[in-house]
């Protein structure tokens, strides 16, 4: 006696929006596959320690007690009880520390799992949702390289999102040493704290943001002048970036001096930035552009960030974040430091299923229905479904040997384009299977070990409807 | 600075490992997609009233609580917090009832997902693990050849593992209206009572469920002897079935009229089991057998019920296990029963990792490591690795410009069959790719936009090595 009830946060899909999804998660994964990376799944829990140290979800966490724990949970310190995982970064450090050496590094993996923010519910803020990872890890040292190979790998795979409706996604880079020397250049020391304004900028706009930079973070206002300035740059080239970043460190008395500490910082950043860039754009002009505004709230991240923005879906926001982090794993003095980018994809899927306009051909992966004429007839039935389904054609058989047109109806509501006939055993010898388009309305004579769907209702697929 | 820890009852797969567990997966999904069945995913949460409702797992639930009320769990009442689900079945009852509107029935789907028990930490036991599950549900009515339909599809699926080691598969069949009439029949009463201690019939042998039986369920002796003989019946055929069935109830007095109703209720399992083994035997001979001593601790079945067993595993216990249930999901005055199945895949994962040999030919995905003789050389190498991936050929490219030999160890460690080594730019116009494979050590000279790999070391497989 299960009443069906809906909980605030914890989406579901319709089998229809589902089907759309797990078409975007084969997809996601063939061109992970493609570039190399090895699938892994973490345990969906973490002690409560790892999860309270790092980032900005740390307070939005769920904790697990047994049934019989009830009422004693406060026994327990947070920092021992378990809690589920929260994004799978902090999962995939833990999971490097703990088999280090069964893994080859660097370790390239993707990984698709539902994480939970344990967050008071909001207007649409999904408290369940499914986030889709790739991560590249080194053992003591990760080449620059992949700084700019891991955006252009989730460009890729979203570039093959397109056939289903979603537009052309932009990955805007940034860099935390360039900011932080720029910071530290113009006197300012609370660099998590201007960072962590700065990420507002989109949600509160410059004036607000001067206003926080002034009361949180000690800057006067011309330095929180030069902050908004600094966010504002954008290059499509690394010389462009060379050169406007130049000019800003000039206008705001920042030392260009190869002994001033704070410009060597912020020009290892825009070096990196730079090169990101430039060799984005000869890969896959337009796929990525300096940004300095990109903050990232999650302070683990120690050079490059990430995030990603749809064409003409900027109330959006990003849909693919992520940077690197020098510092998030360590066992003793070894370090294992790590890039990744990460996409919101229950966000992404939403967005594609009510405002890009992707549908699935149909409900049911069953390209034919086999109709029943009678109960006697069904293990005949169910023998022409098998020797469909032996040669890879998805087939259902009809529930009960209901008035045609009742069969024909079911296989409507589910999609499924073709309804096989079987030969009427009280006619003649001579009767024959048949099997009807629905859709196109065609009926062809048909044997069941050699009949093929028409290509385009073979399989179940996902397009763009708009 | 994550430290490493694991969690009793919380396993994770090395990526060998998970390669096998996905293979699994892929294998499954296609057999269920073949067979009609409809993909879908519930959310992790339920409410605590659905879940403290059914079943031997209720007490054994995760209930979530946010960071922010810890302290305070207890002021909500367990009924209205929210935990994890500790099945599949039940989700999906909730489902049917949320979405009946947008779904059509028979309702065919398959569902693959984590599911967690809050059970105290024991050996071999799995807090978190995968269930692999078919079901049908029906709109009022659910005709009964899907109960021998469903576990013929799980046989076919546990079929297709075999090449990855897994032994033989036999699905147990009982029915609860057989168990309930005789034991009404001889006298007894809690039924439910009955059916627990049968269930423990292989944990505690039989003279401890005797013991049970008269302690418990209010049975005397020779009741318990009876209970126990019905326990020990099994049958291929309906036939034998039946007379074995019938003598069983002549011994022990149980009146064959028409009008004892424990004997007419006892009769109806009767003929749907001798339906399902004979259907079965038909389709799949020797894959479904009656067995009288199969209980299934779960209240919900009022039906058929199945175990599963592997050949040479007994002590794995079912694999694969489910049953029909008449009356689990209703609205108002409207039932929807139905039938499913699951399997336990984590530990079915497990068992065919340690026990039965199953391994991946590569731990990488990737078929091709490209390497970099110079990192200025790296955007060739990238080149090569785009014209091989947009044929589908799974490529990495070398970390790091490091000496050719610790390259190929890279490749070797994950397994990747093929290296390529990129024309000598510095060399005449003449040089051209080549690529070796470093398993049987051929070398021969390839064009990146023509070149195939060897059929068996294109993709990522899995076998078994015994």
């Amino acid at each position: 006696m299960v009443q069906g009830s809906s909980i605030s946060g914890f989406p579901e899909w319709l089998p229809s929006e589902r089907a759309v999804e797990q078409r975007v998660v084969d997809t996601l994964r063939e061109v992970f596959e493609l570039n190399g990376f090895i699938g892994i799944e973490t345990r969906a829990v973490e002690q409560g320690s790892s999860l309270l140290k790092k980032g900005e979800t740390s307070k939005e966490i769920y904790l697990l007690s047994r049934l019989q724990e009830v009422g004693h949970e406060s026994d327990t310190p947070v920092e021992e009880r378990i809690g589920l995982h929260f994004d799978l970064t902090v999962p995939l450090s833990r999971y490097v520390v703990e088999h280090t050496g069964d893994l080859t590094f660097p370790f390239k993996r993707w990984q698709m799992q539902k994480v939970w923010r344990g967050e008071r519910p909001q207007e649409g803020r999904f408290r369940e949702f499914v986030q889709a990872d790739i991560d590249v890890v080194g053992n003591g040292e990760l080449p620059s390289h992949y700084e700019v190979e891991l955006p252009l790998v989730m460009v890729e795979a979203l570039e093959r999102l397109r056939e289903f409706g979603l537009p052309k996604a932009t990955v805007h880079a940034n860099n935390r040493k360039l900011s932080e020397g720029f910071y530290r250049g113009i006197g300012l020391t609370d660099i998590e704290g201007v960072l962590r304004e700065i990420d507002k900028l989109d949600k509160i706009g410059a004036e607000e943001v001067s206003k926080l930079l002034i009361k949180e973070c000690g800057a006067n206002e011309s330095q929180a002048a030069a902050c908004l300035e600094l966010a504002e740059l954008t290059a499509k080239t690394g010389e462009e970036l060379k050169s406007s970043f130049e000019s800003l460190c000039i206008k705001h008395n920042i030392s260009t001096s190869e002994d001033n500490e704070s410009y060597a910082l912020a020009t290892e950043g825009v070096e990196t930035l730079a090169m990101i860039v430039d060799e984005a754009a000869r890969i896959r002009p337009g796929a990525v552009v300096a940004d300095l505004k990109i903050a990232r709230g999650l302070d683990y991240y120690t050079g490059s960030v990430y995030e990603t923005f749809l064409d003409n879906a900027a109330s959006l926001g990003s849909i693919c974040s992520g940077g690197r982090y020098d510092n998030l794993v360590s066992q003793g003095k070894k370090k294992y430091p790590g890039v990744g980018l990460s996409i919101g994809l229950s966000r992404l899927v939403s967005y594609m299923l009510h405002s890009a306009g992707a549908t699935v051909s149909r409900i049911s992966p069953a390209a034919v229905l086999v109709a029943v004429w009678n109960e006697e007839d069904r293990p005949a039935c169910n023998e022409i479904a098998r020797k469909l389904r032996e040669r890879g054609i998805a087939t259902d058989v009809a529930p009960t040997a209901a008035k045609l047109g009742k069969q024909i109806k079911y296989a409507d509501k589910l999609g499924i384009p073709y309804v096989w006939f079987p030969a009427d055993s009280t006619e003649s010898e001579s009767s024959k299977d048949e099997v009807k388009n629905i859709i196109t309305g065609e009926q062809t004579v048909a044997d069941a070990t050699s009949w093929q769907p028409d290509t385009v209702y073979a399989r179940q697929t996902v397009s763009c409807a708009k």
